[in-house]
């Protein structure tokens, strides 16, 4: 496993936060880059068309189709999917210009997303955000309202079936509070710097300085 | 792996703190101990005669030769070692008993001897403490002045030999300030509270709770 480019400065961790809709994932995100401002994050491309005021390069990369199945194609996309007639997916060498900056990579996703990255960059930081029970998940997409009952019941049922994917992750936090979730996040964050697998080039400094000497 | 006795209350954690002589890892243990008074800490078990106001079953747990080799025998101890004509060794049943009433547990130990618990114990957090330099480290063991110049020569020399088993740990604590380098042992516990395998069963009860409503 391969973590840094050079031998003194190691590369950024990207940090997955995934799970169930309703789960909060989305708050602990925004609280997250508030509480992080160096934090960098993915810029998603789509087939979609821009809607007014939005940038390309900034809101997304805006491609057409078959500049993303060449992405496809040249395993440039972390994951992808199709949502109706459109692909929305996440570029590999964008994350990786970040992470070879030094800069910790935030990403925010579905968990067949999370999963299929996890499985090409295992390396990253696989984080489960869950509701403290599927009670208080169930009002929170009720208290959303702008689904309909029968949507609701669906996304309820999915989201239970969802949870069980959670011990395919590195680390699971419970979101009953969502500043001390993003608080736990951020404890997981700073841990992960400490990994033996990051910091062993330090070590590797260290016995190699006195050699030189 | 098992992480937990009940469905309702998780194991605690067995934290092992591990380094090469003179990267400070007894003063990192002390404030450790400070900051988180509830830590249980192992007692070793041991063939020597108890000194003058020591106490078994509290500075250790007093032995025949013949009790620790059926503890051997039998797989009771987490490691062991011969110092001279001494057996030094760290009980399991204690240890678990400890972490089965949720305490998380400190061990101190040399690094054969975190090699040996990691063997036997893999669920275990192995922490390696180093020096910020080889010159910091020859420093520290001149300071402590109590071993003659050959002696520390020779500790530096395995000190750096011993510095390479550094990736066979999950974490690696660069001890330059012992405050900050507790807080950084503190910072991993914490996290590796929120592993998936140790917080999974919360996630299985909240499936649950559901069906049996």
């Amino acid at each position: 496993m391969i973590m840094r480019k050079t031998n003194s400065k190691p590369q950024g961790i990207l940090l997955v936060v995934s799970g169930p809709s309703g789960a909060g994932k989305g708050t602990i995100c925004s609280m997250l880059r508030k509480q992080l401002p160096d934090l960098g994050y993915s810029i998603s491309v789509t087939t979609r068309q821009p809607r007014p005021g939005e940038v390309d390069g900034k809101d997304y990369f805006f491609k057409t189709v078959d500049q993303v199945k060449d992405m496809i194609f040249r395993g440039e996309l972390l994951e992808y999917a199709k949502v109706y007639d459109n692909y929305y997916g996440t570029p590999r060498p964008y994350v990786e210009k970040l992470l070879d900056e030094g800069k910790d990579v935030l990403l925010e996703i579905d968990i067949q997303g999370a999963l299929q990255i996890k499985k090409v960059f295992p390396s990253g930081v696989f984080v489960f955000i869950v509701p403290p029970s599927l009670e208080e998940l169930s009002a929170r997409i009720y208290k959303r309202g702008t689904d309909a009952v029968d949507v609701i019941e669906k996304r309820l049922a999915s989201a239970t079936k969802e949870l069980s994917y959670a011990n395919e992750y590195d680390y699971i936090i419970v979101n009953d509070v969502a500043e001390k979730a993003t608080r736990k996040v951020m404890t997981l964050l700073e841990a992960e710097r400490y990994r033996a697998a990051r910091t062993y080039f330090i070590v590797d400094k260290i016995i190699h300085h006195n050699t030189e000497a």
